[in-house]
């Protein structure tokens, strides 16, 4: 969704193909001559070059755009959390509710370990967001706030309980009203 | 090693301080307020800045170097590779070699399930490396093969078997020769 919802902020044409991944989608021969990786998203330009990697593609779109800082300092603490949100983030609060929603997994049938893990997460975002602001640091939300709230404006779907963390539900409200999530 | 390895090659000035994560280095309150990652490797400025994520460190330490393309897209591939080697390659090529060479296992007590994915992560790049040439697809060796190339000439220590993919050996050896590794 994150790539949807930076195209449609920064009022890209695009056309949306749905890959139904739990049929495996994402691994038929069409799907892997376009990306080798087999893995959703996908950006596929219209001359047919394709992307992979939710937040390469979301750096991509972004270059010129002021959801990446001019700020060479800015930049990199932005990057600091891309890369932390696909080793420390999505694995535990989005692969639980993958369990949950997707697999229909009960709460008890999900890997503790997914829980604890996603916690850690949840709590170091919260200790970043105290006192309001964005994640990168600067004035205003950047692809860093993007990539992060879309697994976690869902996280009580996945069996995390957000009321323990104001600060990042604040920050939800306001990293979606920035991208016009809805 | 790779955060050292760009310093090398870029002439920069540094202080390489060992942290010792097998007996809590990266959990200490001192190392905590520095990184509240909890992780290594941490670049910290002379002004006492700090940046954690080794792809978000060499991306920052890179900018303006030969080592980030200038095309656009070749960028975008780079990046690609970068946020996969976190989320794809690292989780197993790397850790199943920590099991072995840190945490003491044999090859029969390290998850099947590592060596399976990692197996997956080295056939994508051998596919990618098939007839030479650099990960991102430019002319030169970008930031995408000195990340990949740090865990990946060691995979043997991981119970990998490199034989089998000669073009991942033939890009070892042009990766290291690209960045001065010895």
């Amino acid at each position: 969704m994150k790539v949807k919802w930076m195209l449609d902020v920064l009022g890209r044409d695009y056309q949306w193909v749905e890959v139904d991944i739990m049929s495996g989608g994402s691994r038929t021969p069409e799907f892997l001559l376009l990306n080798p990786f087999g893995q959703v998203p996908t950006l596929v330009l219209e001359d047919g070059r394709a992307l992979a990697q939710s937040n390469a593609i979301l750096l991509h779109l972004g270059e010129g755009t002021a959801w990446i800082p001019g700020d060479a300092w800015e930049r990199a603490k932005m990057l600091e959390w891309l890369f932390w949100e696909q080793y420390s983030h999505e694995p535990y609060v989005a692969v639980a509710r993958f369990q949950r929603v997707y697999a229909g997994k009960t709460a008890e049938e999900v890997e503790p370990r997914l829980i604890e893990r996603g916690n850690v997460a949840l709590a170091r975002m919260e200790a970043g967001l105290v006192g309001g602001g964005w994640l990168a640091g600067g004035e205003g939300a950047t692809l860093a706030d993007l990539a992060l709230v879309a697994y976690t404006r869902v996280a009580d779907e996945g069996g995390f309980d957000l009321s323990v963390y104001p600060s990042i539900r604040d920050w939800i409200s306001r990293a979606e009203a920035a991208f016009g999530i809805k």
